[in-house]
């Protein structure tokens, strides 16, 4: 089966928000993003590939895409680097369904560790910070309001793959969802540059909402008043802030190594 | 003082390696960076502004470079975009000297804590790379062949001016370099995705290089045959790994936080 034009002519007007708002899909790209998908039983509508590109050990990628009934479209490298704006073409894309969840999806009972973040405006953090809430297991995502759109390109390439299996809420009122994460049990624990309390002394609950504030303008003060304790990283050096991703790094790692398992 | 176009054109050709490796110079952009260039001392030949982007607060970094003796250019905003690639120029930007070290400069006797990246080839990352080692006050970081170039315009501006102030070999030979480490009574905790022993259960010395490896390829045979141990962050989710500056920051953190003081 091969790509029709319309077909590319669609891939490629998916670089556009509001396309994909509208359609509710998004483009991924790259053997290892494919392989994510199948392994988070994402819902792919089909797949198209340069098949001169079939790098060793990805066909049997491909058999498992046959196998689950995943059509497979063959094209050519030229096709692949005009619906996508990578500067690299991976020699396979995928179109995929976007999932949505509502705050309160994932202020659920059975969940232990949430991240807000508020108004983190750069997709590269915003993908790296969903990695990152991925690798330590966090039942979900708030993205608070002018937060990075989640399905934009920049997002899902430095996400790898982690927005196709991590529940994740956009374009959230923070102030009214942390509210609301309090009455369901939470303990809401804000991270600030200049917080007094360091995150190492501090005290925490068995069921934590850790809020992230935006690079340019820290916490707002909305949330810094919805907020159970604010800590801050310790600085030894004179940089004035770290990475967004970093910071949610240490801290769930803090967080989970507390836990007895 | 006006920028002469020759001025302009010099700063433009600097875009190019082989012009800053030859000239022994690099351009940093933005009112931020700058702060962090005087606060470091560095070695600022002269700054270009356009006097139209003089914004509330950076007045006073102007006298401060006056009093400093540093020429100050005027310039307009479609030349200063004209002479960096960024795609919102920041009304500043200056002209600042290289700054050069060698291995042996960093495995010093009074250094307690270094970093090194084995072949990080993706600016951002190398930047948030240098800009975490600042926060937790590294002493310097090896930069391993492979690795992307300290001057590149996107290191330059995601490190957030902590290549300023920080101490950084490149193009280093890390197999030679961790072994005078060794010779030097440093321990070498290297990191790995699949390493069997915890960053949290690991026993380290007071003087520690940890190695990170790259993103695409892990550790190389040659850096993970000279570490004293491997270790890793355990993992709770699906992501395959964390993104490198991240997993300097959680163990940089963890380094820090067993310290007295």
């Amino acid at each position: 089966m091969r790509l029709s034009k319309g077909e590319a002519k669609f891939l490629r007007s998916l670089q556009q928000k509001k396309i994909r708002d509208r359609e509710k899909k998004f483009v991924i790209e790259g053997w290892r993003a494919l392989g994510e998908a199948l392994h988070a039983a994402a819902a792919i509508e089909y797949v198209a590939l340069s098949p001169g590109d079939l790098a060793e050990g990805w066909a049997e990628l491909v058999q498992e895409l046959q196998r689950l009934g995943v059509p497979v479209k063959e094209t050519d490298d030229a096709t692949l680097a005009k619906v996508t704006s990578t500067v690299q073409p991976q020699g396979v894309l995928a179109l995929v369904a976007q999932r949505a969840f509502a705050p309160c999806d994932l202020l659920s009972e059975r969940a232990t560790l949430l991240v807000a973040a508020d108004a983190v405006a750069d997709p590269g953090n915003v993908g790296t910070l969903l990695r990152t809430c991925d690798w330590f297991g966090a039942d979900g995502v708030l993205l608070g309001r002018g937060s990075a759109e989640l399905y934009n390109e920049k997002v899902v390439r430095s996400s790898v793959g982690s927005l196709l299996h991590l529940p994740v809420a956009e374009d959230v009122d923070l102030a009214a969802a942390l509210g609301e994460a309090r009455r369901r049990g939470f303990m809401v624990v804000a991270a600030s540059a200049n917080a007094q309390q360091s995150y190492l002394t501090a005290r925490y609950s068995t069921k934590n909402l850790l809020v992230l504030g935006s690079e340019a303008h820290g916490l707002s003060g909305e949330v810094r008043a919805a907020a159970d304790v604010v800590v801050g990283i310790p600085r030894y050096g004179r940089v004035e802030s770290l990475n967004v991703g970093v910071a949610c790094g240490i801290l769930l790692a803090h967080l989970r190594s507390r836990r007895p398992g």
